[in-house]
């Protein structure tokens, strides 16, 4: 058993030296590589995830994660979760043909790179062709993985682990129910502040240097975490070791930028937290894309755009930013970015309509994997939805279909994760309310205490629990979308004066 | 055969990919990797490199190219040449047993990082167990791999075919007997311009300006080369496709990114500029380290400094730069960037200079590999042929023995590439001379031709030729050091009006 599992972590190591390098090859493919370079990278891809796709279908890693499954008691913690993670990867790989996963790796790339072009051009019928190859792909695996269930469930349960259609209708259902009266009273009511400093020029080396005071805030470590520069910003991490945050500055919307890092900060502080244990495992990752998004979104809304948060930043801002920002005080910056009005722009909705934005984009992808739509019908189906949802026109494909990178890398049912992750948000901030002076704490800047409960509650873990055990360790219960609710409630009752 | 030709081509594919991910891996570590990911890197490193070590020692993969060596008239001369590399390739590397090469890419990777600290601390001692370890390596690899010849004499020639002590000495002995009058006569005469110009606050998005507009100028493809921002500029290429520069700005040196990015620039337009047919080929970079270095240091100095092109491009910097560049006049200009003045740092050095810079670590290496000289009193003898060859005085290791990334990689032999490549690019010079109006085109800003020039008789071939047949090409005659002395003595006569 020993010799088992020394081999089998043997293999875990060049498994994870494998994953290492395909994430620093995208990693740099979407922020600095030139353009130039993507057929070629394309080819490496092809080359590499044929040796992983050996790596994790090997018939002897199957052999040992068997014998350690049929003495799971005998072994520790942490080897048999590992073993029962590669199980589930395994045979979801092994019902891939070799042929079709690396063809799809080299499609992705492509489709990954059209998308980036269409994107800029306004161009949906450049990236149309790669979207339907995707969706294909979907449907054809979500087949291979489970081919009784609705191709779209199965693609969720990927994402998160038992997340059902039924389930989520019923979560949108009542956030429609409870929100949109909220959303029409906000239209009703009109703008509260006059919020044109947002939209003062901020330059670009100022705003480099309000990142880093945020980095620090945030009380992540620059020697294990860097900012990149992309267009649409993300975060990704090779282990705790190495994370990467990106953001996106716009010279007249510095807070844009400031949101940016945050969320993604978020990310970060989960994947920079998990324990030194399983640092180079698989398992020292984050448990899934909705306890993530509940970590980055906790951070640039229930705290960033907090009264608290906002009056502690405020004066480093001001320091830093140009002059029509001097006169502004907490409270009218508070009022300022958490104005909501329905708008084209997920990444930059406010916490209101956000998930709104996030239905639109389920209910789009229920029906493509459904198939139910046809991918040139998708533009007009998305403006159509923005204009019944949230009441605006859509004027071009830039701003609408094309806004968002997820299906461009073939991620269909991880959408519903961020509205999740922010309801999930809301119920743990209940209990850690009971735990800590959480308010004091964030008027002070002081987050340390608040990274260290919400360490001890999940970071540590990162993927030693599964996603629904990890919300009973930090909520004390199981998820409740009630709470989201009355957080929005009351926080837009109090913003509007409702 | 035809059978034999697909699967060699196959496997060339595949270790392309990993020389691929290794050096974007590799990359990304010297630019934006956070610095706490190094440890992980190793790791990975260590995986990747035992692959690809199998990868290249793989007994079908000689089976293959011994067929097809034995067959070398019947196969096309692409072909052919690839089989001759790998053939050199793969007993170098068989000579080294496995775990040792694995080991040395670990050693490698710790003591780059051990550099840069040691470099941004001034502590050699720091660096010096990481370089034991690295000489001792390359003493031992020297070993394996021809047991009978000086082990410098082994090094020397994996950098260019058929390079000895014995040339070098006799090249450098002609340097010293031609040159160091010159260098004496110029001190003798003093500052012939006030240079204060050049020490101007030039802010660093200006810099970058101004870096974009002489890639312009080079004529290099943004899409296919980017510029990155690092403590010791250098370039690196995947392909053709994907080429990357590096550079350093210094607010109150704005000529040091200048003639970076000129430098840089040169070796990119080699590797951009070989030939489709090769461009994936393990035969699509360039031919040695001194036919690179010959291109760069061509593009920096015979390009760059001459008065032709300082006409040309001050205008630009001025309109970029600070007031006090304003009156400056482009002979001002020329006699700033040519001052000539024995001094601390390579990079930084006078062409006139430079090649003492190189001589002192040519005879270090010598001395070192030879094991005539202890890592220990590595920084004294820096200091004592520093005093000796130039006449400065060493203040601290920072700008002494640990200016220099080279040997932290592992590369000892490689510095004598440097002077013989600026002999070659005077020699090219003459016939480019004969070919083309040369100063009337760079007058205009119109490299297109010389770069043209350089591509039909040296880029497009990749390493298809041998570095002694691209000088015959390009030089029409062997190597002979003579036209670079005389340029020098020329140009520094007419400078320092001797």
């Amino acid at each position: 058993m020993e010799e088992t599992i020394r081999k089998f972590k043997e293999h875990l190591a060049k498994m994870e030296a494998y994953s290492h390098a395909f994430g620093v090859l995208n990693y740099d493919s979407e922020t600095v590589m030139p353009k130039g370079g993507s057929e070629h990278l394309g080819m490496t891809y092809a080359v590499l995830s044929e040796e992983m796709y050996k790596l994790t279908t090997s018939p002897d890693l199957k052999a040992w994660v068997k014998e350690i499954l049929a003495h799971r008691d005998q072994v520790d913690y942490i080897t048999r979760r590992e073993a029962e993670e590669l199980f589930e990867d395994m045979e979801r790989m092994e019902k891939i043909p070799m042929a079709e996963y690396v063809e799809y790796q080299v499609v992705q790339n492509a489709a990954s790179n059209a998308w980036h072009t269409a994107k800029v051009t306004n161009d949906f019928a450049l990236f149309a062709p790669h979207l339907e190859k995707l969706v294909g792909y979907a449907r054809k695996f979500a087949g291979y993985w489970n081919g009784e269930k609705a191709p779209y469930d199965v693609l969720l349960d990927t994402y998160e682990k038992g997340l059902t259609m039924a389930t989520l209708d019923e979560f949108f259902a009542l956030l429609r129910k409870e929100l949109l009266p909220v959303v029409e009273a906000v239209v009703q009511k009109g703008p509260v502040v006059d919020d044109s400093f947002l939209r003062a020029r901020f330059p670009l080396p100022k705003q480099r240097k309000l990142s880093d005071r945020l980095m620090a805030v945030l009380t992540i470590d620059r020697d294990h975490c860097n900012i990149g520069e992309v267009e649409h910003p993300f975060t990704t991490n090779f282990s705790k070791d190495d994370v990467r945050i990106t953001t996106h500055y716009h010279e007249r919307s510095f807070a844009s930028s400031m949101y940016s890092v945050i969320h993604e900060g978020g990310h970060a502080l989960y994947e920079l937290n998990v324990g030194d244990d399983i640092k180079y495992s698989p398992l020292g990752g984050g448990a899934s894309m909705s306890i993530h998004e509940s970590q980055s979104r906790f951070y640039e809304n229930i705290i960033g755009r907090s009264e608290a948060f906002l009056t502690y930043i405020l004066p480093d801002i001001q320091k830093l930013g140009p002059k029509a920002l001097k006169d502004v005080t907490p409270h009218d910056f508070y009022l300022a970015v958490n104005k909501s009005e329905p708008s084209l722009i997920r990444t930059e909705a406010d916490e209101l309509t956000y998930s709104f934005h996030v239905m639109i984009r389920y209910e789009l992808e229920k029906q493509l994997i459904g198939g139910t739509l046809a991918v040139k019908d998708l533009p007009a189906a998305w403006n159509r939805l923005y204009k019944e949802y949230l009441g605006v026109d859509v004027p071009n494909d830039t701003q609408g279909v094309l806004q968002d990178s997820h299906w461009s890398g073939g991620s269909f049912g991880y959408f519903p994760s961020y509205a999740l992750g922010s309801a999930y948000g809301a119920q743990m901030l209940k209990v850690m309310e009971r735990d800590l002076p959480v308010w004091e704490l964030v008027a002070k800047g002081d987050l340390k205490p608040i990274v260290a409960w919400l360490t001890e509650r999940i970071y540590q873990y990162g993927r030693l629990l599964k996603p629904n055990e990890l919300i009973l360790k930090a909520c004390e219960a199981p998820f409740d979308p009630r709470y989201y609710v009355d957080y929005l409630k009351d926080k837009y009752t109090r913003v509007y004066g409702l």
